[in-house]
């Protein structure tokens, strides 16, 4: 019997690409990419083909969704608002928040899953060790979820899947180098694209993670959060 | 005190006219229209600035959803499937279905509402006199309105709304002439873009609608399906 097919998110980050280490070992995969205008949008391409290459996924889609940049609001697609500098400790959503941005991307991930009758979705969200962002919450994926039964074709049976969602990102890490994944490939830096600038929120996050597995990250960077 | 703010999504179709007729008497609003690469798109974004200008409304979006023709799946954005002739009887998902279309819509709605902190998100949709499209039911907008609850910041309060969604055609024919909706500027075909074609499920719902309602429908037809 042939293997199953699943639709990846590959934002071309750690977690996206962990996430896609694990799926690897049980279905057939089809990469998903979606520019939204983003800073780093270029240098995250470029991460999303290496991951892509290194799993020999053939199947890749990018899509273009240019009018988050258009409406602004957010640190990532507006260039006058500044990045900025991680707190871990802060409990308010950070001005990187792109409004609604996980479910304009995963409905794109359903459309195409849906043309190609792929039963399962993957995306790397991460609950726990987050920026707090409101649609990286397992609640959030329910709702989608239940969006997805009542919105498509009778027959059609797709499922988001959150592998990540109740891990931290030291485990992250961890499960990482278990499934050897190439996370020498990965980007994850809002703002930079040659060295990371270590200390934006996705930065210091991603160095807190390392760090707390005892294992170096080994990508370039500017400068150390830690 | 000045008047709220309301996003209305404006096809060009008649059910958006009406629902911007409706909600003209109670909000301001901002128009907003989606090319998906439909067919009959510079026909219905002209529909849509006709009707922007009779409401006076200036603050208009036009964004751009290129994906969908990518994918394909549907006789509106691939040439490839021919439009059926209308069959009002059948109970099946027609061949114009959109994978999951309107959530890419809603959300774009979502996430400029959210920028533009308007409360309501206008949508004409209809279910009971409809193609069958799930994503037209009351229960799907209830499970968007549950989505954008738990995947928006806390302090966003937006709801989608759906005046049209018990009505018939018949019903939403008369509400128009009823608020002198310029129902001769609209434009509903899925096929042609000069005189409507009369026989798509698109033209053969609203013709019945205008039947049923003993009103003559002021667009120019090539052919009717009764």
């Amino acid at each position: 019997m042939s293997k199953k097919l699943s639709v990846v998110l590959v934002s071309g980050g750690m977690d996206s690409c962990v996430t896609a280490a694990m799926v690897a070992q049980e279905s057939e995969m089809a990469f998903l990419h979606v520019n939204y205008g983003q800073r780093t949008e270029a240098r995250e391409l470029e991460a999303f083909h290496a991951i892509a290459d290194h799993y020999h996924v053939a199947n890749r889609q990018i899509f273009e969704l240019n009018f988050l940049k258009l409406i602004g609001g957010s640190s990532l697609t507006d260039t006058n608002i500044p990045v900025a500098r991680a707190d871990l400790h802060n409990k308010e959503i950070p001005s990187s928040y792109v409004p609604f941005r996980n479910t304009h991307i995963l409905s794109m991930a359903v459309s195409w899953a849906e043309v190609l009758r792929a039963g399962e979705i993957f995306i790397g969200a991460v609950e726990e060790d987050s920026s707090g962002y409101p649609d990286c919450r397992a609640a959030y994926f329910q709702a989608f979820n239940n969006l997805i039964e009542v919105g498509t074709k009778p027959d059609t049976k797709i499922k988001i899947r959150t592998p990540l969602i109740g891990m931290k990102k030291k485990e992250i890490v961890l499960k990482g180098m278990e499934l050897r994944a190439p996370l020498d490939l990965t980007w994850s830096c809002y703002k930079e694209d040659s060295s990371a600038c270590g200390v934006c929120d996705s930065c210091a996050l991603r160095l807190k993670g390392f760090r707390e597995a005892g294992v170096k990250d080994p990508i370039p960077y500017k400068e150390s959060f830690f």
